[in-house]
């Protein structure tokens, strides 16, 4: 239940980087490592409970499916309401970006 | 249910700096900023719900009911189950250090 958030980080890999730091009944909460990539690979994210996002390190963007993208630099962070459909548009490439992201019910 | 979690960092305060960054039925995060204070002023924090901490910037240390010290540098985090009794028995005096708080029910 204790560590470091900016240890431990993954080499550059093909796929976004999952790590869940706490997760139980009422929250899950993960470190999302990017690299230049974009989620899901198709579609949109359409979750059943909300999420609060705050990006650590890097830089990343997000779309939703009413045309909003929202930039999200070092230190940015955003609610995103249940069944609000979103992705992952753009990160850098450059550098990792390091996302919190905080999962609780709706 | 937008923002900066480094912009508008008080300036040194008499006592630690409370903002809410999100709050409803679920869920509080929360931004505390201390500059060698400790909390809470006297006995311990014994709160109902659970509580996950990250330390974004700076250094603190949380004292345990039961004598655990758990020293908290940049990126180190911690879950703090409900009525779990503890107090921030140090903080660093030369700078400022941001913790993250996620409190939810238990």
């Amino acid at each position: 239940m204790t560590g470091n958030i900016f240890t431990s980080l993954p080499k550059k890999s093909a796929t976004e980087v999952f790590d869940i730091l706490l997760q139980n009944k009422n929250i899950k909460i993960e470190r999302i490592v990017s690299q230049g990539h974009t989620s899901p690979a198709e579609g949109w994210y359409d979750q059943d409970g909300n999420e609060w996002v705050l990006v650590l390190e890097g830089d990343g963007a997000i779309f939703f499916e009413d045309g909003r993208q929202v930039m999200l630099n070092k230190g940015d962070f955003l609610h995103i309401p249940a069944h609000e459909k979103h992705k992952v548009s753009w990160t850098d490439l450059g550098k990792q970006t390091v996302w919190l992201a905080v999962h609780y019910p709706s």
